[in-house]
């Protein structure tokens, strides 16, 4: 048996991965892969996620080149879900520019930003 | 509007939660929240999940005694995934008797333990 056929794939056929950066520890994005952008991720040494909005496998930092150069590839105890260690080529995970996807923290019943956008997204994806 | 209100739930009425460890950043867990376990997590400050076997709240460490202290609730940038930062009470917070539950690294192709059981779960849930 495949160590692929060992994840408990969900009725649409993914698993959310964590993606946590290799140097700072810190959590980068929540994305999701399918049993092929899991073999891809393996196989390359790179993230290759499934985006859901667009329905295809999505090689990150296609067109950013934010890419993420994968160190480890780890998976939960009941197989459901899966942790990735990265490192976040240009220091930019998320689309909006920012070092990572949770930068809005609940501070007095709201959700505030607190990371600085370190480039802007039009110059990323020009 | 309310925060909780600005969450972007699933067709479930969920959305995922990473709850990582604040004194060392390692990833614990990938759990579930509805709208009133993520109201409860913030009100009582400690990690209040959604079980989806169980279909029911779920107040971590109810039966282990090993429950998650919040230390800061984030979102990340399209609001449907969670960040948890916690500190683990009895430092176990996988079923099986482990820190975590990522403790099955992907090596030579295979999914293999690289973390020891602290304690026998029977010890833990009886």
């Amino acid at each position: 048996m495949s160590w692929l056929d060992q994840v408990a794939w969900n009725e649409k056929g993914l698993a959310p991965v964590i993606t946590q950066e290799f140097s700072t520890k810190q959590v980068l994005t929540l994305a999701w892969m399918n049993r092929e952008a899991l073999a891809l991720t393996a196989e390359k040494g790179h993230a290759v996620y499934w985006s859901r909005s667009r329905q295809k496998l999505w090689h990150k930092g296609e067109q950013s080149g934010h890419q993420q150069q994968v160190k480890s590839i780890r998976i939960d105890c009941d197989n459901d879900a899966i942790l990735l260690e990265v490192e976040q080529i240009g220091g930019i995970a998320c689309h909006t520019g920012r070092h990572h996807c949770f930068f809005n923290k609940l501070i007095d019943g709201q959700w505030q930003a607190t990371e600085p956008v370190i480039k802007n997204p039009e110059d990323i994806y020009s």
